[in-house]
């Protein structure tokens, strides 16, 4: 994709400074940016630059007076740093929304639907009975089973696992690698130490607006649903268990873990590698530091924690700060002992 | 699938009390059920339920005497939990076994022979000289490589990468993503601080009914197998490296770690998120609670440990208590030296 | 592959002490060898089994001296270690080098090249423009985007994705699962508490010989790479966000995560476990010990940090051991305050 820098400057309502035939044809930032690139200058604190950069073109703002001389044709608009984001974004969407069309080979099973304007990769697979909608990306080695759901819009990146029954909502992304619906671990212990499966014959739910990373697993509920709930974002490599419901609007970073049945709320941040036990639940908008092990329930809504168990992430905080002392106060407890 | 209620009840040997035509379709929680499902009652905790429920039928026990009126047709057995787990794992078992014959295109090369009554999804790969047992469902995108065996009624689901010389055993499930017989990590530190591959030329043994969880890695052995003793069950995102050997019956939870050359017991729990170094040994029946780092052998059966580092889980639990009061101690500490 | 224990000696440059027409097809540790396979003595700890294993053959020393019988063809060198750790690596370049050729069907989009010697499993997917080099293996169900740059020598084991823009350097090999590229995990909180995504247009740079573990993800750049330097190996299960940088010659063990735009330096050390905050550095020859949390830069080259957060491992290492008495220590702060 190549642009001229008028064309960029029509689309952004801007004026061009310097030479508008010049092409561009990637995004960058401005202390990296090379020949056929466009930058963007909003935080003063990076115009030095402005006057040495490589890019073709930089966006700056309206009222931005020059002090050295630019080699670059300039971009005039009155916010740089949100027209530069609009143009990522339709970077982005005009990558994905070029893919369209039914690569060969791929399957889809008997009395399975798909929407318009769909893409379909080649070695993706669809099982029977499945509702698909509009404007639906499914890349190559995707594998959906039978009796799948997904809304409008959304996009499953290559050899994501959709195990049957799963449903998944509008304008969801799906990362490659992820895989949803696998079964719960739900083992019954037998009078012999042995392990019988506890079936489980439940599906996973995805409302809208989801975004899961890659190699991120969701297992299905025993019986019911394990969902997660509108607009929320799940980071690469975690683990979200069966029966457990995500609230919406919460942020899951990498390789943290939910286990069975628990619930977290709405607005909820949990960092990384993070791990919930079972059956608790997890007020709106509780925070949980990373690597936190959280024991149990979280009442209060806003409550910030931290550490394994965690508890509040002042207290702890203070707790760790006299941890890394405990031999001196060891020590200084030996002297008063003595000295008694 | 759909069965008449009286279907259901000869099946259970039970007693249908209502309208015996009426039609199901779904299993689920009484407290969940809509129109269409089969719900049990066996806590009589959820009898509240029984009068409000939405399900088509519902098993009860032979005595339960009603306190108002019921819109579901009633099952009426010995056990309603036993017999709604019976029908819990018929369900399972169909869903499953209703996958049989060859989807096109698939790949098998040369003197692979593989069992009858089998299942292989489209896009799956069988490498060469594979042999496998009768009653197997491979799912799509399955990768099997050269020389793997696979024993009878087992489950490999869409999307399993087997490398050369995996031995799989009888009745074992293996989940979406999950990768056996990946390199070990094994590297030789050179005089210049680069690093030169130790060849791993090992494989992957796994005894019969075991389940694997979805996107779990387990490395070949550098010489010699990485082996998982029967009836082992392994959960989601798990890596077991090279030349580890995992005993008999043991359970070990989504996100935990076994370094390389380890031996775990028989019978033990290893809760989510732990991590177990190398060259150790983990006796029968311990248990490793969550997020625990296992530095050193457990020599003692029946051990439970706590921590990172992991030590007595009694003894932990006590030093974490004091740890949230670790402020607390100081400032007492303090005044102690003042007043000495 | 089959050889007679002469091939092997000639190889090796060693001599045959026994019967030169015994064949072996496999290597194995002289305390685990069966029949047909090649084992070798070097530790003289291991001397007792050179006279019970059931092994056709095992390298020696030129000049080791037998005090009882043995049933294995001898075959005597002057460094039995490095002459095996020589057939152990003919033995792996040659099972991936035996892979040639193009299996059917597989995918490749307009305007890509791939090099001599190359070979592509069934059902695997290389986008449009693509640039591969010679000797290049790419399994069954391996996914290569648009515009994927990969060097000489590599090997792509199956189900690897490797998203739009990708660049892999030459010698590099890549485990099952893995994905390279996928979003990075930018989320833009808005005024009502919902997230926008930050577009990611970025992409992953791997240099030469390098080794990525099965199901390991890395996130694409925001804008510019995410960039792994040369020589550096990660495990399975690894978590590398968007803008990272890894240096070179720097190992990273199982399960371990690092946030967006962290940059770990050259020779470093990351044990199993470990999570790094985003935005910070590492200095050279650090050395990160398991389970770690690394919450701020490390500037000193070579230093050791251990715990969550991680702080100098000895001074870690005293205080964890307080930790253990901290209900002794606190009853003694009792016992003591009673009697001021």
């Amino acid at each position: 994709m190549e642009f001229t820098v008028q064309q960029i400057a029509d689309l952004l309502q801007g004026k061009v400074d310097g030479d508008n035939t010049v092409k561009v044809s990637t995004l960058a930032k401005i202390e990296e940016a090379q020949k056929g690139a466009l930058a963007f200058l909003s935080n003063l604190k990076y115009e030095s630059f402005l006057y040495s950069t490589e890019a073709s073109a930089v966006i700056v703002a309206s009222n931005l007076e020059l002090k050295k001389p630019v080699s670059a044709t300039l971009i005039r608009v009155n916010d740089p740093y949100s027209s530069f984001s609009t143009l990522l974004q339709y970077y982005q969407t005009a990558l994905i929304a070029s893919k369209t069309g039914v690569e060969d080979p791929c399957f889809i099973g008997q009395g399975s639907q798909i929407g318009e304007n769909h893409y379909r990769g080649a070695f993706s697979y669809i099982g029977a009975n499945c509702k698909i909608g509009d404007n639906v990306r499914i890349f190559p080695q995707v594998y959906i089973g039978d009796n799948v759901t997904i809304g409008d819009n959304t996009t499953i990146f290559a050899g994501v696992k959709l195990y049957t029954n799963t449903v998944v909502g509008s304008n969801c992304t799906i990362h490659s690698g992820a895989v949803l619906g696998s079964d719960g671990f739900g083992w019954a212990p037998q009078a012999d130490g042995t392990y019988k499966a506890v079936p489980q014959i439940g599906n996973v739910v995805l409302e809208d607006d989801i975004s899961i990373g890659a190699n991120t697993t969701i297992d299905c509920a025993t019986m019911g649903s394990t969902i997660i709930r509108q607009g929320t974002k799940i980071d690469n490599l975690v683990q979200i268990a069966h029966n457990v419901e995500v609230g919406a609007h919460t942020v899951v970073a990498s390789q943290s873990g939910i286990s069975g049945s628990s619930k977290v709320g709405n607005y909820c941040v949990i960092a990384g590698q993070v791990g919930i036990v079972g059956h608790i639940t997890i007020a709106d908008k509780t925070t949980v530091g990373a690597q936190s092990g959280v024991s149990k329930s979280v009442k209060e809504q806003g409550t910030i924690i931290q550490g394994s168990p965690a508890f509040d992430y002042k207290q702890n905080l203070r707790a760790m700060t006299v941890f890394r002392k405990l031999p001196e106060l060891q020590r200084e407890l030996e002297m008063l002992k003595e000295r008694v």
